[in-house]
C-alpha cells in the first residue's frame, strides 16, 4: 500500500536546500532581497481585493509581500518602480493544444510571455498520435527550461476513433507511464463523453488511472446536461471546457465541474460565460485557449485575450485574474504557482493601467524579468538539461512504396459498379468544422474517380504516412473551389495522415511527395512547380521556425491557392480537418470515408475496399 | 525523473471498474438507485447556496444530484424522506489529535459520527512518539475499515525537543516513509516554528520532503505575524490553526496561509474567526478541533461544535458548512470527499430545523445510515484488513530494575551542596499549560529532596520509560495540594514518559508499579491502595473502553485526588503537561528540570546530574 519514494532527481517546482534558507532568510529580512516591486497594487486572491504592497523576490522566488515602504527590511540590489498599474501572478492557459499554434514550445512562449502569461497546461494529442509516449516526452522535454510553464495533461484517446491508422495507441499501460511522468498533472479531456456517458469499461478505467495518481480528469462535454451530466461527473470527470451558455455553466458548476471559459480560434465563450465568475463562489472556473492558431496568436495572444475578453463583458477583475492563476493552479494543484505571496515561484506580470486594461508592461518568470513594453528583453534561452533526441519526432512522414499505382488503385472504379449513379461527396462549409454529406454524380476518366472543376468537384485523399501500410483513400469533395494544382497537409486531425485535396493527380502526387521531403508541412503544388509551403519538420505538426514567419508563410500558401481557384477561407486549415472522423457529418480517414454520427464506413465504387 | 507506478493495491477512496459502472449506470437514469434521499435543501458549495434536490446513492457514492422529484428515473430501492432541513456532507474536522480523547479510533468514531462529522485529519504525534513509525501505522491500520475516515499527516517534530527522551525519532527517512502512506497527506504541524523563521535547515527539508510528494505542509503559528510570518510561510508552510485574532487571521490569510478555525478543549478561537469566512473569499477556511479532552468531545462534540459556535457567532451557515467540509477535503485533496455532488463518496449529514441549529438527524457514511437523532444505527465495525498487530503499542511502559534505588538515588542530596538555599520549584497554574518557576526552600530527609505537604510542596518526578535508560528525575512542585498518596500517568507530553507527582516515596512507588502493571495508564494511589485508575493499554495513551466509561473513570481519578488533598482542577490533565518541554515557564522531563524559554537544563542541588 505504501507508495514508494520519489525520484531524487531536483524538482523545479520546489527551492533547493540552499534557495529555502536564501528564500527564508530574505523573509524574515535578515537579508536583502535581490528585486523589489513597488508602485503597483498587488492581487489578492485569498481575500479578493487589491492591496498596496512591495514584493521582494529572491532568486526565482517571492519571499515576502509587505506594505508598502516597510522600512525595517535591508536595501534591496535592485527596485522595479512600478509606475501604478496592478501586479498579478502569470496566467495559466488550463487547457490548450500547443501544436495548435505550429511552433515548438520555446516559440510560443515567445508570443505570450510579453503578454503576461507565464504558463500553460496543455494536451499533446497531437504528437501522441504521431509519436506516442515518445511523441509527449518529446514535447515536455523541449519545454523543460524554458522560462514558461509547460505542464500536460496525457492523452486520453489516442487514437480518437477506430476508423483511423494513427501514428500511436496509448492504451491503459501507456497512459499510466506517462501520468508518472513529473510534468504530468493528470489526464487530458475525455472527449468520449457518449462511452462515459454509456459505462464504457476502458475509458472509466483510464479515468481511475488518473485519480489513482492523484491527477485531474479533464473533461469535454459540449451541451451536456441533465442525467448524462451527472453520469459523466460520476464517472469522475472534474472539469470542462467545451461550454458556450451560461445557464449550462451553471447546471455543471452545481453539477461539480470545475469550468474552463474558453476564448480561442475555434470557440469562442468568455461573453457569454463572463457572468459565471459573478455567479458563484468564484474559485471553480478558469480561463483556456484550447486552440489559438497563429494568426490569432499574433493579433489577440494566448489566455490574455480570454481573461481580456471577460473582463470587457462587464466580469470582476479581481475575479477574473484570480480565476487565470490562482483557481488554475489550484485546480491541477501546481506547486508554488498562481498567487502573489511568500514562497511562491516569482511569476509575475505588471499591467499597466486599469485592471481591466490588461495589457502587460513587464512579465517576470521566475525571478528574471523576460518581457517589458510587449517585448522580450531577450531570446527565449533553450531547454538546460539533456533533451531527447528530436529524432522521435524527425522524418515522420513514410509514404509507401509505389504512391502512384496506390494512387490510381484508390481512385479506380471497380468492376461492375454502376457509373452514372450518386455517389456521396464530403462537403465541406467555410470556417466551419462540420461538413455536411452531399451526394452528386461524379466524373470518371479512363476507369478512375477525378476531379471535375467544372461542377465544384476536387479530389480528396488521406494517406497513411506512419509507416503502417500507406493506404490510400479517395473521395470527391465540394468546397474548396480548386480549379488546378492540389494542397497537401500532414497536419490532419487526429490521425494526423497525410489529408490532399487537388484537381489533378499529377499534382496531388507533387503535393504529397513535397510534403514528405519536407519531412511534414503543408504545401501547394501546381503540376511541378510548388507555389508555396510551410514545412513542419517536428512530427509533421510543428516548426522551430517564429510565429511570424509560420503567418507568411500560411499567407503565401493561401494566396497560392486562391491563385489556383481556391475561395475557401483558409483552405489549409480547412483541410486539417476534414479527416476529423469526431465530427459530423463525412469524413475521410485512411479507412475510407467515415460517416461520423453513424460511426461505420461508407461503402463507395471505387477503390480498393479497405477493410 | 518518472514516478514509478502507484501500488496495485484497492484505493478506498475510488470506486472499484464494478462500482463505477454502477455508479455511472445509476446516473444516468438506466438503473435504480439503492437509496434516494429527498426533502431537504442541499448545500452547494460551488454556487455557495441551497438547492432544493432529490440525491441519489449507488452502494458507497453519491451517482446523481437531480430536481426534486425527477420523474424520469428508475424508482429507487429505498426513499429516505427527510423532512425539510438541509443535508450537507459529512463534516471534516482539519487537524486533531486522536489521542486527546485516550479512546481508540474506533471509540471516537462512535463520539463523533451521530454528530455529523465522518472524517478527521489528525496527527498522530503522541503515538509517533511512544512507537515511531510503527505507532503512526497502527493508528492507521486501527482506524481503517471504520465507518469513519482517519487521515494523517506524519508528525514532524518527534521528539519534540533534544531535552528529552522520546520512545522514538522521527528522521527525514522515518517521515518520507510515512509520507508514502495511503493515507499520510502531509505533514503535521511544524510547531518548530522558531527554527523555520531562523532557517534551520532540517526543518525546511522535512517541510520540502512532504511537499516533494504533493502532500500539503502543516503549520503552528501562534501570534505570528510580520516578517517571521512571512518567512514561516516562504518555507512552503500552507496553514495554521493557531490563530486566535480576527487582525492576525486577516494577515494570513492575504500572506497565503489556509486558516484552520479552532474550537477545542484547549483553545477556543471559533467566536473571533467567524467574521473571517465573509472577509475573505471564504475557500481559505476551514474547522478543526484540535485537542478535544473526553468530557468536552461527550458533551459538546467534536467539529461540529466548532461550526456551531461559529454560526452562532453569526457566521452564514452555507461558509460554515462548506468551510467544514468542501474547504478542508480541497485543502487535503482527499479524493471524492466534501461536496454532494455526482461521483462523490455518499458521506452525508442531515441537519433538522434551519442551517444554524446543526445537530444532525440522519447521518450515513460511504452510503450506509450510520446514525440516526443522535444515536447511532448500530456498533460501529472493526476494520476490514489484516490489522498489524496491538504489540507494537502493548506493554509500551517498561521501568527500570532497581527502581526504588533510581528514585532514591534521584532525590538525594549531592554532597557539598547547601541544605539550606533556595531551589527551583514548578509552580502549577489552575486550568494553564504554562507554569511558573518559583524558588523556595525544601524539605531535605535523611539527605533525601522529600515532599513538604505543609508548605504546599509535592515531589513530581519524570520516569524514562521506554526501555531507553530508566533515568528517573526529581524536582518540587507547587499547586496540587496534595496531603498524601500519589498520582501517575502514562501520558506525559511529548515524550509520554511517566509523569507522577506524589506526598511520599513509597506512593510514588506503588503508583509508577500500578501503571506498568496496567500497560499504562492514570493511577491515583495511597500507599499501597490503588483509589482509582484508568488502564491506558494502548502504548500507554489509549483504551478499547468507550469514551463513557473514560468519563467516569476520569471523574473518579479526580475525587480520589481529591480525597488525598489535591485541590488543583483537572489533576491528571494537568500532570500529563509537567513534562512539556516547548511550553513555559519551568518543566520536569527525563533529563531533569528544563528552563524552556532558555532552553536548557536548570541545575539542581540532588540527583545524579545526568547529562
Amino acid at each position: 500500500m505504501e507508495t514508494p519514494p520519489v525520484s531524487s532527481a531536483p524538482d523545479r517546482s520546489l527551492p533547493s536546500a540552499a534557495e529555502s534558507r536564501r528564500l527564508v532568510a530574505v523573509a524574515a529580512g535578515r537579508e536583502p532581497a535581490d528585486v523589489v516591486l513597488r508602485g503597483a497594487r498587488v492581487l489578492d486572491p485569498f481575500t479578493r481585493t487589491w492591496r498596496d504592497a512591495d514584493v521582494h523576490l529572491a532568486g526565482r522566488w517571492i519571499a515576502a509581500v509587505v506594505p508598502t515602504g516597510d522600512g525595517a527590511r535591508p536595501t534591496a540590489r535592485e527596485v522595479l518602480e512600478l509606475d501604478g498599474g496592478v501586479l498579478s501572478p502569470g496566467l495559466i492557459d488550463g487547457h490548450m493544444h500547443l501544436e495548435s499554434s505550429l511552433v515548438a514550445p520555446a516559440r510560443y512562449a515567445e508570443a505570450v510571455l510579453p503578454r503576461g502569461v507565464t504558463g500553460v497546461v496543455c494536451d499533446p494529442h497531437e504528437v501522441a498520435n504521431v509519436a506516442g509516449v515518445a511523441g509527449v516526452r518529446w514535447l515536455l522535454d523541449r519545454a523543460a527550461g524554458l522560462p514558461f510553464d509547460v505542464f500536460a495533461t496525457v492523452p486520453s484517446c489516442v487514437p480518437s476513433t477506430e476508423l483511423e491508422t494513427a501514428g500511436a495507441r496509448l492504451g491503459p499501460a501507456e497512459i499510466d507511464a506517462l501520468l508518472g511522468h513529473p510534468d504530468a498533472v493528470g489526464l487530458a479531456e475525455l472527449m468520449s463523453f457518449p462511452q462515459v456517458v454509456a459505462g464504457d469499461e476502458v475509458n472509466l478505467a483510464k479515468a481511475l488511472a488518473a485519480e489513482g495518481r492523484r491527477g485531474t480528469v479533464e473533461g469535454h462535454a459540449p451541451g451536456l446536461v441533465g442525467a448524462a451530466l451527472q453520469a459523466y461527473l460520476a464517472a469522475g470527470v472534474h472539469s470542462d471546457h467545451e461550454t458556450s451558455g451560461y445557464e449550462e455553466g451553471l447546471e455543471k458548476l452545481r453539477a461539480g465541474a470545475f469550468l474552463w471559459i474558453r476564448e480561442g480560434s475555434v470557440a469562442r465563450d468568455a461573453r457569454a460565460l463572463a457572468p459565471l465568475l459573478a455567479a458563484s463562489s468564484g474559485e471553480r472556473l478558469g480561463f483556456c485557449t484550447d486552440d489559438q492558431l497563429p494568426h490569432d496568436l499574433l493579433r489577440e495572444g494566448g489566455v490574455d485575450h480570454a481573461v481580456r475578453t471577460a473582463i470587457a463583458a462587464g466580469a470582476d477583475p479581481v475575479a477574473a485574474l484570480s480565476a487565470a492563476t490562482w483557481n488554475a493552479a489550484r485546480h491541477y494543484r501546481l506547486p508554488r504557482r498562481g498567487a502573489v505571496a511568500p514562497g511562491y515561484l516569482a511569476d509575475l506580470a505588471w499591467w499597466r493601467g486599469e485592471p481591466g486594461d490588461v495589457e502587460a508592461g513587464l512579465v517576470l518568470k521566475e525571478g528574471r524579468v523576460v518581457a517589458r513594453e510587449g517585448r522580450l528583453t531577450g531570446p527565449v534561452a533553450p531547454h538546460d538539461r539533456d533533451p531527447v533526441g528530436d529524432d522521435v519526432l524527425r522524418d515522420s512522414v513514410r509514404l509507401p512504396d509505389g504512391l502512384a499505382a496506390r494512387l490510381g488503385a484508390a481512385l479506380r472504379w471497380r468492376d461492375g459498379e454502376s457509373l452514372d449513379g450518386e455517389v456521396p461527396v464530403v462537403e465541406v462549409r467555410p470556417a466551419s468544422l462540420l461538413t455536411g454529406a452531399g451526394r452528386t454524380v461524379p466524373r470518371v476518366e479512363d476507369g478512375c474517380l477525378a476531379a471535375d472543376p467544372a461542377d465544384g468537384l476536387a479530389l480528396l485523399l488521406c494517406v497513411e504516412r506512419h509507416g503502417l501500410g500507406g493506404t490510400v483513400a479517395a473521395a470527391p469533395v465540394r468546397g474548396f473551389g480548386l480549379r488546378r494544382g492540389a494542397l497537401a497537409s500532414s497536419v490532419g486531425h487526429d490521425h494526423h495522415n497525410l489529408m490532399a485535396v487537388g484537381a489533378d493527380e499529377a499534382s496531388l502526387l507533387a503535393a504529397l511527395r513535397r510534403v514528405e521531403a519536407l519531412g511534414g508541412g503543408l504545401v501547394a503544388v501546381e503540376g511541378d512547380t510548388v507555389r508555396a509551403e510551410l514545412a513542419l519538420p517536428l512530427g509533421g505538426l510543428l516548426t522551430d521556425a517564429s510565429l511570424a514567419d509560420v503567418r507568411d508563410a500560411l499567407d503565401r500558401l493561401d494566396a497560392a491557392a486562391a491563385q489556383m481557384g481556391c475561395d475557401l477561407p483558409a483552405p489549409l486549415m480547412a483541410l486539417s480537418f476534414l479527416g476529423l472522423a469526431v465530427i459530423p457529418e463525412l469524413k475521410l480517414t485512411d479507412h475510407g470515408l467515415v460517416d461520423v454520427t453513424a460511426g461505420v464506413r461508407v461503402p463507395v465504387p471505387w477503390g480498393d475496399a479497405p477493410g
